[in-house]
């Protein structure tokens, strides 16, 4: 098989194959509709893999959620604004290339160029499709100014003000070295492999320019961002996300996640929106030696179907009024109960983290947890309150540790011939 | 979709759908054949996606290489025989469900327990099929001895003479915290999840008896140990494996994976095999930054389609003596040339690794590399003359840091009833 396929380009196999659609659809999900299956092995032309790069958004917000994460943060090393915007360039020409299904540099860059010259693209991904890969890039605060306010390459003026720090949270253990950067890179996948060679080749364009803050792999998905998946289950063995709001609800998007105008201080942000990591180390030896009582009551729904305490199914509304024996049947310091828009000024945020296992700890501890990833509006309105409140009462709060913390303005997505960011600096 | 399933118990989902065997022909190979998903489509009954883990010889080493890994070495803290065989009896029954795709203790385990009671399955992976789970459990000489040399568990007698340390090979760094080991559990899966969900419920098991040592994720294959399985590519972009033997080829396996009879010293070995785990780190920004003539003569084969490169096709065999202008065409120190039986004595190794990356290093490098995992009927003339000519002579060594090193006595299968490992305690 290996021979018969060799020397056919990336795009070619897959679409000889017809089935490029089907990988995807078989994830982390795990359940997957008949239909899908159905569709992609009939002789019509193949469903591609590929998510669009250009448009008035970047890809990876409200994408589909891919099965698989690779987040890079970068420390910018250059001091020369010609040289960041120049590598915004190349990010942008190999992020349209790799999102594609193509080689960094072109079919046969890693593997035909110049004999004597490293190859463009790096290789690993040669034999894989696109596997929906997309990736997404923002700035953090860093960027604009340095630790003592000054203005590092003339963005200072267009720092938007909803990108400052997070406040310190209680209970929060964050790691400097797995905290905040320059700028960050989510490339986000069905294959694993193609993520990984994505944030790869980017960190190999930025050589001299920009070099590796922290990186993460998270290996299966926590929520759906559509109503076509099902709702996946976290480390807590519970289902993650029921509430997240679907990308399919415009109306939402526009109110929640998208920047529209100058709102949070700065024109260029128009179309963009806010990223926030936090990398949440669960207690896993501590939460599996609780009660199923204790994590239901904890988490407010049930375990198998993820239906609210209160009653009904998956997506029945909480009832936070209806009482049982010994108060109301959903405590008022449940995740669901604080997490709920009723406690949260009707703000919503749109969820899009993934689990992760890095090994373990030297205490023989797994060092698992969720990696939380959520894009809103303005985090000033849409993450802060909440996570203020929960960092408090939330009874979860006790099986969970927040190790690492960043957030990160997401430029607007860019037209074939722009790069990404271009809006900040040529608003600059 | 959620609802629809929710509350129905994992096998019976897949089997509905009758899809459990697509998801693990689209992973990390790519490359998937259209009759696959034609077969899959229809109205016959379900391909089950799981891997039988009663047999002869344990799963997980000849079964065709699943697409993701999570492997766990672990110390045990106990000084019961007892409670050590009791581990390996309660370890024998969760992975016979979890193989089988359903929860640990049962059906219903994970959400219909006693309310009062922790969970006996941690969750995660309810909504996911089986996944082609594998799990592998081997022994370290630790187990056996300590650092002493006193018996630990009444087993010194019964220690096999293949099971020596590994003597230090040149260049090795190895960290203490990444290897070695009493037990080593190898899960591998197509979906990460359901890899990760058995190493978290047996390390949970464990509790008060062993603790995990290290543990690492690999995301991608890099190797095929069947026909039916495409060559993929290792993170230096060349296709790894292509000579790796075949599980078809019975004769290779009889000869240079399991042991039969007493080889290396102890009968309870019979039908086991030896386990080598090396935690390899490439210096991938070095590797990026050479040539495409310097990547193809280390590893003697060329980057597009892994042909050696004396000429032909991926599996053609490499041709040593064919010289070119400046000397043979494959170079006496490339990868191919030093990994070949012919300058081995004749002896393979089934080699079965996996690429990882873990975040980024402190110098912002990416901690990025081959879990490498190989079984070999005697480690002593199967893998130590052939990597102490390689760490001394090998191109590719400038490239490669051993970070990590185990070694394993694998023992043979069980049949309903047994538990793994019972004949070196029977025999004991």
């Amino acid at each position: 098989m290996a021979e018969s396929t060799a020397g056919v380009g990336r795009r070619k196999i897959l679409s000889a194959l017809g089935v490029g659609g089907v990988g995807l659809a078989v994830g982390a999900g795990g359940v997957l509709s008949a239909q899908a299956v159905t569709a992609a092995s009939q002789e019509e032309p193949a469903v591609a893999d590929t998510v669009p790069f250009y448009g008035a958004h970047q890809a990876g917000i409200t994408t589909a959620v891919q099965d698989r994460l690779h987040i890079a943060a970068f420390d910018v090393t250059t001091d020369s604004r010609d040289e960041l915007i120049e590598l915004l360039k190349e990010w942008t020409a190999a992020i349209a290339s790799m999102t594609a299904g193509q080689e960094v540099g072109g079919d046969g860059a890693a593997t035909e160029g110049s004999y004597e010259a490293p190859p463009e693209d790096t290789g690993e991904a040669l034999d894989l499709s696109a596997s929906h890969l997309t990736v997404t890039v923002g700035f953090g605060r860093s960027l604009f100014v340095d630790a003592d306010g000054e203005d590092r390459f003339g963005l200072k003026d267009h720092l938007p003000e909803a990108l400052n720090e997070l406040p310190h949270f209680s209970g929060d253990q964050l790691e400097s070295s797995r905290s905040d950067g320059d700028i960050v890179v989510q490339a986000c996948a069905d294959d694993p492999q193609v993520a990984v060679h994505a944030v790869r080749n980017l960190v190999r364009l930025a050589f001299g320019t920009a070099r590796v803050r922290w990186s993460q792999l998270g290996f299966g998905r926590t929520s759906s961002t559509s109503t076509s998946q099902v709702t996946p289950r976290n480390l807590f063995g519970f289902k993650d996300g029921t509430a997240n709001p679907k990308s399919e609800d415009e109306a939402v998007m526009d109110e929640h996640v998208w920047v529209s105008g100058a709102a949070g201080g700065s024109a260029w942000t128009n179309e963009g929106t806010y990223m926030v990591t936090r990398r949440i180390r669960m207690t896993i030896e501590t939460w599996d030696r609780s009660s199923l009582a204790e994590q239901e009551t904890v988490i407010g729904r049930t375990k198998k179907t993820g239906a609210p305490l209160s009653g009904g199914e998956e997506f029945t509304e909480p009832n936070f009024e209806l009482a049982g024996r010994r108060g109301p049947l959903i405590d008022e310091n449940s995740h669901v109960a604080l997490a709920h828009p009723s406690r949260n000024n009707g703000v919503r945020m749109l969820r899009r983290g993934f689990n992760y296992t890095d090994g373990s700890d030297n205490l023989g501890r797994l060092d698992a947890g969720l990696f939380f990833i959520a894009f809103v509006v303005d985090p000033r309105t849409h993450y802060v309150p909440m996570q203020t409140a929960m960092a408090k009462n939330d009874l979860l709060s006790e099986y969970l540790r927040h190790t690492g913390s960043g957030l990160f303005a997401i430029p607007a997505g860019v037209s074939e011939g722009q790069y990404v960011g271009q809006g900040l600096f040529e608003a600059a």
